[in-house]
């Protein structure tokens, strides 16, 4: 491909993409594909000789587009947002561009020491207190993964990294803890056995009492609890966990205190809500998505940790040739998580909060909380529905509730959510709550406005009937 | 940022990228700065109000660019190549710009079904046989640590995931393995200790014998072989392991048989280096890497496994709010990996394998395998060198040999490295082999053509004189 075509097709898709934000909220939210509806229009041999740019874009406008479901659409009240924004998309052009791989400071000394600071910017938007380091990991998945084995390696003095696990080593966290936790500790070998879902309050959250006392059981039962994990924004119902309440009993206990703070941690740039990380400054490590809440293009997770020696013990290799000569006076970023190779994320991140800054962040998420309170109004204003979990962030949690038996309400309800989503202008999950089918309605994408909240819910109401009625 | 604002700066980047395609060879290869030297540019605290994209653009031309190591300069002959392209680099603008997140075939079908698609031609291209199927990772890290995973889980019965690890189970690989695999078994719970590094032959490849030897000797002892690790061109000399021999003993002794041909693995692309996988289709699980020697933007690994059950049955997970309908009819790439969330890496690759054809990206390679044997004919025309592996593919190793002692050669080449890299105009880096200080030159950036490699090796041969002299 001659830097011509590349110059000709990248202007191309500048405007297809500005188009594309303009027009996003025109397409079906979810897509309207049916399982095999793309595979069949690619060839399954790779072409052997190259072809113009032309040709590919055709194909992805006709073969790609119609299966892409749209994160960025203002209709997407579905699981938590992803977004993007275009200051993060042009960090990102800029990353493709330079092609620049971060595995050590001399591979790029702008990218590890951009991400240094940046990273220290959103330990100050969110309130974590000085004495926190922070790394890009991809997903928070990697980062509950990075705490839990930190975690087992403090709780045996690196004995498990030289010579294997001796469990049982245990985890504890809420019955309302993502399921990356679950697969946190598998991957990590502690095993799902040593995992200890304790039970929540009617808020959905921890109850320090019942952690306390778990521990108390399993050590003296012999066992070695490793690792507590909380969470600030619960995925089913955006619970906040106490964290001071936990904190305190991890000190006491000398367990690892690990913060799941994926979501909501977006919420804390805002002095309001700051108190939902009251006690963070007792966490070893706490990791919050700048691609989920904050218009960072996905994959971008903030992991932050009050001792990176454990963690980068846990992580180092020293192979001869990763050795650079300024090894003593730098931040090597490789050592700091599970993969050697890393993108320039930072740079997005930067172009993100200085091109929103501070305030503009703000203002954007303190108006989907506002748009969330307005739906969770709506809810209670109206007898067909039953709110099913407290509002605090984003998220609102409800049902079609006519008095049938909970069988009859979890089917209808599962039919509710179809309906809701079958026309695709938007895009809403589920989950359960205390074994209840639950409909999530989260305010949260990047472009969503109130006239698509009234929208959505003149969407959701007339669902409403319809359901009822057959 | 308002759309107009986006479409300008977009428009204005792309003509950056293009220019910096054209361009980048005029930049030091190697980042000139010294540690600090960006962080102090940089604003301590978060901009409070946002910033229009000129002044951060300003700042990223001024603070950030010298603060670059060029990974696409045609002089970049260090560790590996991790090359973009610029089909690479669209598919990439469209992938951010439409910001989907492809955790569940439902969250973006056409992602879920181009990845398949692509990666089963990625399959072919490499001669791997049907009945491997192919998933999208981050980096050979994260591929290494799932085959590390699965082969933990199978040797256990999936037990250590329910259970927690029962050490000790043992893990083989040569004594040339890339570190990711010590990182991979640390982080596995199997215990450096339980991990065998067997010796190599004067190929610096592994020697069967000592494997089968290895790991009769740990069954007798009454250990738990879980997992060889063979590679298709070591990072310190680009050493072929012999896999079909190592892939039928792992078959007899019923242990996890991984490929790593991270970086190598693009060179199967040609006919004529073909036999380097030969064996391969006896392995569980292969990873190769096009965003190294593939011309794809980092990240994008290609991890394949024989049985994707034993992938899954090791990462799954199935929390409520993320079933969707059509789970039984689709793959849902969320469980043939660590993290959750996806981005749609499949994008850049369909637009690489589509814009180079299967014959351009062989004359690529096949063009640097050629001059890298240019490097070697001249390192062993020239009597002050020594050659110091055989070279199959694009790396070269070789050093300075006077005929002074040992310790006195390691330091006389560290100088010798020092000094090529001074200037940077080309960027070289070493490793050891026996322990020898060894200067490894790679050959396989996109745009390096035989006239970068002739200067090259003038700033070599130039850099060997003056050390020689001092």
């Amino acid at each position: 491909m001659k830097n011509e075509d590349f110059r000709r097709a990248g202007h191309q898709f500048v405007d297809w993409i500005a188009d594309y934000f303009e027009n996003v909220e025109k397409y079906p939210v979810l897509s309207r594909l049916e399982p095999g509806d793309v595979k069949k229009l690619l060839p399954p041999v790779p072409p052997t000789r190259g072809e113009g740019m032309e040709a590919i874009f055709r194909d992805f406008e006709s073969v790609i587009m119609p299966g892409i479901t749209h994160w960025q659409h203002p209709g997407w009240f579905a699981y938590f947002p992803a977004n993007n924004s275009p200051a993060s998309v042009l960090g990102e052009f800029l990353t493709a561009g330079l092609g620049a791989q971060g595995m050590v400071w001399q591979t790029s000394p702008a990218a590890a020491e951009l991400e240094e600071v940046v990273l220290d910017w959103l330990r100050q938007m969110i309130g974590l207190p000085a004495g926190f380091s922070g790394v890009i990991q991809d997903t928070a998945s990697t980062a509950t993964l990075c705490a839990l084995l930190s975690a087992r390696e403090k709780a045996t003095g690196f004995e498990s990294n030289e010579s294997g696990l001796k469990p049982p080593l245990t985890v504890y966290a809420s019955e309302e803890v993502h399921s990356s936790a679950e697969k946190g500790v598998k991957i990590a070998g502690f095993g799902r056995k040593n995992f200890r879902r304790l039970p929540t309050d009617g808020r959905f959250a921890l109850i320090p009492e019942k952690l306390e006392e778990a521990l108390i059981r399993d050590k003296d039962a012999g066992l070695v609890p490793a690792c507590v994990m909380a969470t600030v924004g619960t995925t089913s119902s955006g619970a906040v966990d106490p964290l001071r309440a936990i904190g305190e009993i991890c000190r006491k206990h000398g367990v690892w205190f690990h913060v799941d703070a994926a979501w909501a941690g977006t919420a804390a740039l805002l002095p309001e809500k700051r108190w939902i990380l009251d006690g963070a400054e007792l966490a070893d490590s706490l990791v919050f998505n700048p691609h989920k809440w904050m218009v960072t293009n996905f994959d971008c997770s903030a992991y932050f940790v009050r001792d990176p020696g454990t963690l980068i013990r846990t992580f180092e290799i020293h192979p001869e040739y990763l050795k650079t000569g300024v090894d003593a006076k730098v931040k090597n970023y490789r050592d700091w998580g599970i993969q050697l190779g890393r993108r320039f994320r930072a740079l997005k991140l930067w172009f993100v909060i200085r091109s929103y800054g501070v305030e503009g962040l703000q203002a954007m998420v303190r108006e989907h909380i506002r748009l969330a309170g307005l739906v969770k109004d709506w809810v209670e204003a109206d007898a067909r529905f039953e709110l099913l979990a407290p509002v605090d962030l984003g998220l609102v949690c409800f049902r079609l509730n006519d008095g049938r038996d909970e069988a009859g309400l979890d089917e209808l309800n599962r039919r509710f959510l179809e309906r809701i989503n079958a026309d695709a202008t938007i895009f809403l999950t589920h989950t359960t709550l205390r074994g209840k089918y639950t409909v999530r309605f989260v305010v949260g994408q990047r472009t969503t406005e109130e006239r698509h909240v009234r929208a959505a819910w003149d969407v959701v109401s007339t669902a409403a009937g319809e359901v009822l009625k057959s």
